[in-house]
């Protein structure tokens, strides 16, 4: 194990917290707000921190799949840590359990929160929470990836540790390039939503947190409502953005690269806007009769279905009232999740679409027994070794799943808050059904709950990697 | 396709039927029930009816797991259809859907009941309705397999079509005697439970259908308060009952052939027990403040553990009540299901294993990547195919699980009705949570849930099948 190289990663992501902290500082210079105090003190010293230990260069670059999982854990958990202790010294979230929680969610773009009363946060805090979206969307180490000096090699082993995907998907040669390339991407994206936003009369500071946590796929939202006040302009935005940031980010490499016939032929991509479509079809039809007119029924079913598959979680109606037939799509929609590749988490739909083929092909070597079939996605045939992983990944994503299920089951909440729970927090959607539905929280939750909850946070982080 | 080999099938078990029909005809002499009579003119005429069918012999007796698999849908089909038939003459369940539910229900030994008042029945049909589950229990296929002259390669296909395991055993080297030997220990243990209930004085009527039940892994009740009538010791000889008929039967015929050793280190019925051991402890310990006692909590938690895991279904006590921990595993055993190669269902104890040391060999090829090991039960390999087979049971199960839950969800009960009314009948266990639990019944569901439970009943009795 090459611990000084790790050290190395951790003290590097640190010194990059600290910069970060740059964001809700000057926030506060805008609204004339103390808090940026706190955050200029804390970021200060990340810093510091982290550029002592970065002194210490390791002596080698060698780094393979086991050494980028541990420093992919620990980034998460140095992350997390350093990241809540604004919350906690500015006396906003003074319990560490609570601030650590918000932290978690934040970065691993759960968007679950246990305030009360988002709105008594100042802008500084506020603007930081959502920020954390952004940084934990594209996961922490792709994040660092893009900015650290590290040898080829040594990358696509960090990058196969964080892989969001079945594959690593080898669009551009080189990781470093690819990486800056995503983050261009994103980047643009967001600016890009940012910009539109404001268009629908949406004022700055809300069209920065919403593009934030669209990005990240995260759903912190800054109102009490979450986005349920905003002009259907952009609630529509929103709802469109959130189903960009979920399509596989391979897709706008292509499009850059103008080979826009591979790019719009992607099975993933089309299978994923079939579920979308579907969801939404079904959703209005069975909501229609409680809403004012089929265009408010339409509205509602897209945003919220939009901000389930892609695992975001802002919330425009109150799902958790919404029909069974609804709220069972709803729940297949949040195990699903988006494609991958993107920010969204979730099983991701091209495990879906895999299973669903390994499925249809058992069906057909029934009827017809002498034929032997291949599973091909975008006409490439998928071999055993990723079949076999797609197969692994269900497993092992079945026992963590009932693992915590039974830790939080300790809790006695009712079973659609203990199910729901665990899902929303698992695939990183952020609100559940029942006690946790999207016009409540998880402060109702006793400490233990938080505690549990917390657990399964990091389960959540585990999945984005391939460990 | 051999279709005239499948019309002597059906033929067969339809005179067989026929043949069946006694047992209810001679309680209705002991209970001077005018009931007797209907059931006497339909099996008089199923018995013509299937010895006319049996006239026309097939030219060939070759048969394919093609063959197999249809015979098997359509014995499914019609033993249903002809053994509703007295309910409704009888004017018992006059209602042609419910007598159509509870047939299926009795057959399939799922044990879920659409009746509000049991013990309204005759004990014409009450016998009847329990004895579906002893003739259903073993499978309709195997059942026929042990009265039918058919050649020996034909029976295997037979066998396959029909295996409740991940594997089909060779236990024994013919096929025909292998389901008579099967049928002996079956039959024996039904006996054994029939002489020991008497001894706890439990009336003999009573006796005979729990043992039915009980045998059949059914469920089916004669009271409305199930087995919570019963005396504490009849509780436990029907717990411990349900156990030995969740145990996989190769273990009895080992020894019965005095293979002592092997028998009892069987990998798949120590991880069984070891499951059902520690349900239990944790039930009883979460439901002991709520019980009279700690012997009573105990004697809940294991009659209850033991009838869902074995997906029997009886019930001294309304789960529904218990607390979410308790709620949760409950939830989980109707998954995981008994042994394979018994009469349970569910997805099979084996099944969960080979998953589960799958999990277990990839978090160990994380920590040691240069070891390359071996799946092993019981000491052999697991091939890759059996591997395969287990991967795309899971995935099957998943689909269809999924379907089914949208189905169901479009009655618009809630979600915990929805989710385990769907879990109960597709595993064949009973009563489910809320309002399918225990003291609850199918029979509050409008005419659309019945024709949707009704349909979900039949992909369980597809998962008998390896189809």
């Amino acid at each position: 194990m090459n611990f000084r190289m790790i050290v190395y990663i951790v003290g590097q992501l640190i010194r990059v917290e600290g910069v970060l902290f740059v964001v809700p500082v000057i926030t506060s210079f805008v609204y004339h707000e103390k808090e940026g105090f706190v955050y200029g003190v804390i970021g200060s010293l990340l810093f510091v921190i982290g550029f002592l230990i970065t002194l210490i260069k390791p002596k080698n670059n060698i780094f393979y799949i086991k050494e980028g999982c541990v420093a992919t854990a620990l980034c998460w958990i140095f992350l997390s840590l350093f990241g809540a202790l604004p919350f906690i010294f500015t006396g906003e979230i003074p319990n560490f359990t609570d601030a650590i929680f918000e932290t978690v969610s934040g970065f691993t773009t759960t968007g679950s929160s246990i305030l009360d009363d988002v709105e008594a946060l100042s802008h500084t805090s506020l603007i930081w929470r959502s920020f954390t979206h952004w940084i934990g969307g594209m996961g922490v180490l792709i994040f660092l990836l893009a900015v650290l000096p590290l040898t080829g090699g040594s990358n696509v082993n960090l990058m196969k540790a964080e892989s969001p995907g079945p594959q690593v998907d080898k669009a551009l040669p080189q990781v470093k390039n690819t990486t800056r390339l995503l983050y261009v991407i994103y980047g643009s994206l967001t600016v890009l939503e940012f910009i539109v936003l404001l268009f629908t009369k949406l004022p700055v500071f809300d069209s920065i947190c919403m593009a934030f946590g669209t990005a990240g796929t995260g759903g912190f939202g800054i109102l009490n409502t979450s986005c349920g006040s905003y002009p259907i302009a952009s609630q529509w935005v929103i709802t469109i953005f959130m189903l960009l940031f979920g399509v596989n980010f391979n897709v706008y490499v292509l499009i850059i690269f103008k080979r826009f016939k591979k790019a719009f032929n992607t099975e993933e991509v089309k299978a994923y806007f079939s579920i979308v479509l579907v969801s939404i079809i079904i959703i209005s039809i069975s909501i229609y009769k409680s809403s004012s007119g089929a265009f408010q029924a339409l509205t509602d079913s897209a945003f919220q279905v939009a901000s389930v598959v892609t695992t975001t979680g802002f919330s425009t109606a109150d799902f958790n009232t919404w029909p069974t037939i609804a709220r069972v799509i709803m729940v297949l929609l949040m195990f699903s999740g988006a494609c991958a590749g993107s920010t969204a988490g979730g099983i991701k739909v091209s495990r879906v679409c895999i299973a669903f083929k390994v499925f249809i092909r058992e069906i057909n070597s029934f009827l017809h027994p002498r034929e032997v079939k291949t599973i091909r996605m975008d006409n490439k045939v998928i071999d055993t070794k990723t079949l076999r992983s797609v197969t692994i990944y269900f497993i092992t994503y079945a026992f963590i799943f009932i693992i915590s299920l039974v830790l939080i089951a300790l809790d006695g909440h009712d079973l659609v808050t203990t199910f729901t729970s665990v899902v929303a927090t698992f695939n990183n959607i952020g609100p559940g059904l029942e006690m946790v539905g999207p016009t409540s929280n998880f402060a109702s939750s006793v400490p233990l709950a938080n505690g549990c909850s917390y657990s399964i946070c990091w389960p959540a982080d585990w999945r984005f990697s391939r460990c």
